[in-house]
């Protein structure tokens, strides 16, 4: 069975035709061009799509996935306001891209994260795992519930949001509004404000040889690498966001008893510098009871985590109709 | 369908004759007497079941169901450590009321919460709710995810811990250790330490002439019919009880986007001088997108609701192998 999954990202549109069971086929990519609007964008998407596509032809897949940012309806056909896509508001991503293909193929969206735990679980470092919690960084903190194989939904489609839960009802406000949300701790640009007041106590770290005494340009990648150099400024900021991230996923473990978390996006790239302070942290924030077998672990897919959870939405519609067929 | 629900707490033991979709048909308790051994809470729970179920006949009835403080293991036969039974070790519950039964009735066990919840899903304010969060404010605090009408268990029957969430990572630390925990603001004792601080600055409050100057055997419930009698200070502390728990419960909502809450225990009895204030300092803790529909209410069940939930897990195990029958 072949699905298309598709990633929307701000900066780059990613496209893999994935044959279930064995992974990805063939893929292709494009920058998003976010400037000039929905239209590009849903052109570029439809053209990846053919491509991708063009050895085993169309009427040979099932269906698309697509992993985007912004607010998914119920029937999980439309995306509505996706924060860095400029100029977007609602779109019915099945009709559009039905239309620009020429063909009636089912399309099936979800949110980033949620792709991302997909991803994970059936191809990942989740595979090894029934339940467990993901947890991506990047510009944004995103989050999806894997409870028994099956993406945890609540009553909308939106659990998840681990970046907005507070871990200080009086810390600093996240993009939200939520005063010490994770997302106002380990969000890419809070997380480089944090590392440039608390790198001006550390005037011989390396990273302003690297970026000069204002550290315009700083990202999480500088903080990663300067650490990996064994500079003790760079690694004391990585573990305060171990640390953070620590807090929450206690919380999440103490609610949920699910004790496998699975953390990827940009910033996890960053290692053991952050998951080892997590993990010494973490236990300090659940119940004794509830320790035993506590792991924080690497997301290892990288790029391909969104293609292949995108594609298996697909995978998973197939199966709900076959269940309700047997029934 | 007769099932027997026990509730089993620190003070007293409840049991109570439930028929399926009617509700109590007959109930009895008695102090539990925690100082006088297991040995004598056992022969209490089974005198009272037979108690009863005299007119039906303990032949009619399907299995017993028990609500108990402490540690659950997986096959929900054993409890281990409930931390108000001194001496009670790790008890197989089945096997000692099978033995002084003189029966094979089925029994399963459950946490005082979770039961809690069932009870509340089926009889009591989350009827009219496919999926709530339960949290009940007591000595302890405690709570359940209802899930699609299920309760939601986690790895190991342990989810729900709301109580042991942090809200503050570096706050004050609950029993369990956690900083910052809900229950180091709103279990019972942290709670009236709470009011005693506050109340010093309010000599004028009626609670001083209640209790004398060392607000000795302050309990919640002064606080509550001081409040209704319109005394300031009680007011302001069950508020700022309550912005603590709409902290949490943001939290919890942005985690599983399950947007109706019931409150229960004890301290829920304080109603609106409560639930008021968390309704609205939960919108400053959730994701805009997430605030609609958000619900906070109060457990009416009252004393019924562990009694209920107890018989409920008779049922619930009846419709699994009912559902395993068809299948």
């Amino acid at each position: 069975m072949y699905a298309i999954g598709v990633d929307l990202g701000g900066t780059s549109i990613k496209v893999a035709l994935v044959k279930r069971g064995e992974g990805i086929v063939r893929e292709a990519s494009r920058p998003t061009e976010a400037e000039r609007g929905p239209e590009h964008i849903l052109n570029l998407i439809a053209d990846l799509i053919t491509n991708v596509a063009s050895e085993i032809g169309l009427s040979h897949v099932v269906g698309i996935g697509v992993g985007a940012p912004g607010s998914i309806d119920l029937r999980q056909q439309t995306v509505a306001y996706p924060p860095n896509l400029p100029g977007w508001g609602v779109i019915d991503v099945e009709e559009e891209l039905q239309k620009r293909l020429g063909r009636a193929l089912r399309v099936v969206v979800d949110n980033d994260a949620n792709v991302a735990g997909l991803g994970s679980a059936f191809f990942g470092a989740g595979r090894s795992f029934p339940s467990f919690i993901m947890i991506t960084l990047g510009t944004g903190v995103g989050g999806a519930i894997i409870y028994e194989k099956k993406l945890f939904r609540g009553m909308t489609g939106a659990a998840g949001e681990i970046g907005h839960m507070t871990i200080d009802y009086d810390g600093p406000p996240a993009n939200s509004g939520v005063r010490g949300a994770v997302e106002a701790y380990l969000g890419n640009s809070f997380l480089t404000d944090h590392a440039r007041r608390l790198l001006q106590a550390h005037p011989e770290s390396q990273v302003f040889a690297l970026l000069g005494p204002d550290l315009e340009g700083l990202t999480p990648r500088h903080l990663h690498e300067a650490a990996q150099a064994g500079d003790v400024a760079a690694r004391e900021v990585l573990a305060w966001a171990g640390q953070k991230l620590g807090c929450v996923l206690g919380a999440v473990i103490n609610l949920l008893d699910i004790r496998k978390i699975i953390v990827g996006g940009g910033v996890s790239a960053a290692g053991d510098f952050i998951l080892q302070p997590a993990r010494e942290t973490v236990r300090a924030y659940v119940l004794t009871g509830l320790r035993d077998g506590i792991e924080i672990l690497q997301e290892t897919l990288g790029n391909e985590a969104g293609m292949l959870g995108a594609a298996y939405l697909i995978f998973e519609k197939a199966d709900e109709r076959a269940s309700r067929m047997v029934v």
